[in-house]
């Protein structure tokens, strides 16, 4: 935002009364007898109404965001029955990388839902940076995860690779899983949304908050019923984690812009014992839920074993959401 | 580390059981019958006695971390008479950016002192990234600090900014702050431990965590009584927030290694709206304390006014850390 | 790799004939008499054999890189009769961010053609991170652009963008690009290899060196008849340049690993008054060429106009290159 | 800068002669009429007057950078006879990591002088990660190195790493260097210039460019006679490289900025075989000079042996600054 003074204002008084706000502010000179302030991105979030109701304030110039359709949508998306975002009891969404066999899927499922867990995840189609590793089972595994999730009361979301699986995915899932290295992938977007599936929305590993944000608005554009998103880290440059988790973003885009996000602490970390202290971190931070890679015997797991936490672990996240609800409800 | 395998031992099933134990390997094939693993650094943390343990491993070879007085450091430094670490209260700590007067300070830390603030923090010496912003009323203002607290019971956190002043500012507090500029300014960091005082040792913008245990070493090979880390966050690409807190390396130094942790929200997220959800994010990560920038008028701050919090948020963080400690007791 | 010493070897005088070479060692200890050493990644490239030929080394292990096909890949690709790789004259590919017109593109590609630039490019299929921003004129442009080419003896290049267009804008170029938001997109990865085209393929904006070589071999394991690199800069924290172009990654895969690499300065810098010395940059580092935003009068291009430049611009890059030729030949 | 239009301006069409101006525009919409723009940081400079020379703009505000002394300096700094700066011939600043005795120094410093360099360089006080890495020989080392610049004709530079001892290095050499570690290190910027000798300032590893010209404005505030700045790679997320030379930022201090500036292609590269390549390109992108580490025999070399070349690809480079001198000379 820019701010116009009037014309009488003392400046250095009214840059105090934008401090007040939360406001840093670079002040820019020109010939006139006043200067603009330009409003710094990482200033508190205030309303155009609020700063111009401040004393020696002329006025307030916005910049457009571009993103009408994620503006419209609403704080709390249902996904087949359960709703996620502010106010609401964070969901657990659990499950192997892989989706290995039929009876694999089932007897995790089985044991999730006695957890607390609400999602049961699996990956059927694998995005694997060597093209010699396991790519998934692929459709049937789709179909087994299903299976396995509606036998079980659970709700289902599963990735989608590409624009030629995208449908087959969709018809199986209750929530459309596009992977970080997806999420500029338009064209995906596009057909995920086409779907009119609501959409879990992973960041890209070094996505800025607004790329994400423009990201979900391609989903809507495209026909989604609604978009979660989901932080799992970004690219840094400590090799002792496998990313760094950024909770600043997830307090942003659910505290400050009121849209659903859950966190993924697995792939963030990429080291098992670290899996519960940032899952904790992430609700205390105002995620809507966590997505967690969970395994009921990592050493035989097909992929990603050494972060896969037991199920075990998965019962004491849902214990500790049971027992840390505030007295007036979620955040 | 590396592992050796016994020479009949199936590799594929040895993989097995380290995933299982949370560890990622890298395996290096030579003339001989067996290859070696190399565990990939974001493993989850495993004993060389776990490892040989295992079926297969005949023996693990590992790295000298060169940091054998930190090594010896107990989990918990008592700091003026306030423990700080694992299983302890986390502590507050909060003030102004700057001490800007005699009466101001005093004013601050009453309402401090009533909030279940332990530590009165404000800066004296303050770097600033322009030689023309406002550097602090110096050693004056020292004293003022450490009346102000003492008249109302707080210990007492501030910045030395060169080996010039360390011994004036050891002088006057209970804790010497190394700030992120200085993490490797390992002169000063001598000089700091020569003091014997305990030392608030923030971290660079992009240090690594070994870095950061090495700079400790220096405190504490310069005689140091102790090292207490402070995450801030660390320099990334997204404008929306002024650094990201690395929560994960907060989980890693206090769960896993052992040594107190603080974390200093306010620095991390520049935005006021953020500083709750993310100081509440690193309590439930593991931190033992908060560092918060508090202005009982942040407009008319001399500094960082935008990302200071009122004395109603300290106190609302207090009555958090009163109400949340877990039935055993803290992490 | 993991060097093993022979029983009697002096591991420190090891450790110096291993420097000599150019190779960071980190010792790793075990019960045995004598450590295992593990060079770090950013170590000069040496040998298998010239490592176990020094005195003191019993054994090399080395890590599989996973790449098999593009290990075999020569170091020169031929696209459409113009050798692109290590001694050949860098290649010039130009033109602008968009294809808009018919006219345009042919006034511009007879332009380009008496500059000495030996590629077209030009977008007909535009990843835009706004779902409202112009996306281009699809596959009619493609066809423009194409006779353009043709009409003037230039060469075509251009972006697929998603899996279902990529046969058609295999059928109109000689070099399919990928952009740097698929780098991961396996499925166009090999889509776009089951064409038989060779492949520019950029780099992704936080992508390592390694992700980007398996990108690589997933385009040749999908049928890519070759594969370019093009390095168009990662994302980091300075605003004032668009990305940070990485001309260390140009000169190990161009130089060490002999790979052909060109270097996208316009991307890298979005600002055309450090378009010409980057561009210098890059062909010194040795790049075999270089893509460059070029637009006849910028002020009307439809998209990334700020960052194009002008003609005399590639001519001027045309007369460097002939001028510049050392006296025997590229490197 | 913001850009106010005439009241009668077509947006748009003033929009389209800021971008062939190379300014990219974000727009601020109010209630008035006219909208304002905001230029993009890594927009190509331009002057106030260049664009309010436009048609349909009113006025330019800009910002103060604060930069007085540094903005008051002159292009080309004189170091003990050298000129470095753009138009100049480029200097070469050679030696090794550490001066490790009184012999071995003075051998370099005749292999140098012989090979083209005009500046030796040597750490006296050495920052270690580790408090137990060899820490130079202090003092004596920078008798040795004085003597032996002298004795051959060459200039001296080498780190000053503490306050306490920065008017002992002053002493010594022709031009004081401030590591990478200290570049926020406020007093001792302040120290070294008021030894009054010109400072070679070096990045601060993850230092934003706005910020290193700010230390250097504290450099001359504190009264050095000059600054020349030293890039020397930023910190980034590929391990293939110690750190990611940003010679975007070298195009831009030296080409629009108009400050000296010398590339450090050692520390960037970490690894031999990249040295000479990232050297050249550093050149072509508009470095007045280059710091190289060189050691005649690497394996026996006490600290940084592995990146360290040897005196032949100095004479190497030397010869090619020879050769290459363009037919204007150098820009």
């Amino acid at each position: 935002m820019i701010i116009r003074l009037q014309p009488d204002a003392d400046p250095a008084a009214v840059s105090g009364r934008l401090a007040a706000l939360g406001l840093w502010v670079d002040r820019f000179e020109g010939e006139g007898r006043q200067p603009l302030f330009v409003v710094h991105p990482w200033s508190a979030e205030a309303s155009r109404e609020q700063i111009e109701a401040l004393d020696g304030v002329a006025e307030v110039l916005a910049r457009q965001h571009g993103r009408p359709r994620l503006d419209a949508a609403p704080p709390v998306i249902d996904v087949a029955g359960i709703p996620i975002g502010a106010g609401q009891r964070p969901v657990l969404m659990a499950g192997p990388c892989s989706v290995e066999s039929e009876a694999q899927i089932d007897a995790i499922a089985r044991q999730l839902a006695r957890s607390g867990v609400q999602f049961l995840r699996g990956g059927a189609f694998k995005p694997r940076t060597s093209p010699y590793a396991f790519r998934g089972h692929g459709e049937p595994a789709l179909g087994w995860l299903s299976d396995a999730a509606r036998a079980h009361g659970l709700r289902v979301v599963s990735e989608a690779l590409g624009e030629a699986t995208v449908e087959r995915v969709a018809a199986h899932v209750d929530l459309i899983q596009i992977g970080s290295r997806n999420m500029q992938n338009f064209p995906l977007l596009r057909a995920a949304g086409a779907t009119g599936k609501p959409i879990l929305l992973k960041r890209g590993m070094a996505a800025t908050i607004d790329e994400w944000l423009l990201a979900a608005e391609h989903c809507l554009d495209g026909g989604a019923s609604g978009v979660i998103f989901c932080e799992r880290g970004i690219r840094s440059f400590d090799p002792n984690t496998r990313n760094v988790l950024d909770l600043g973003a997830v307090a942003l885009i659910s505290g400050v812009h009121r849209h659903p996000v859950v966190v993924d602490p697995s792939h963030a970390a990429g080291r098992r014992d670290l899996v519960l202290p940032l899952a904790r971190a992430a609700l205390a931070a105002g995620a809507g839920g966590l997505l967690v890679e969970t395994h009921p015997d990592p050493g035989r797991a097909l992929s990603d074993g050494p972060q896969a936490v037991d199920l075990a672990a998965l019962a004491q996240l849902a214990a500790e959401i049971d027992a840390g609800a505030p007295a007036g409800g979620w955040r």
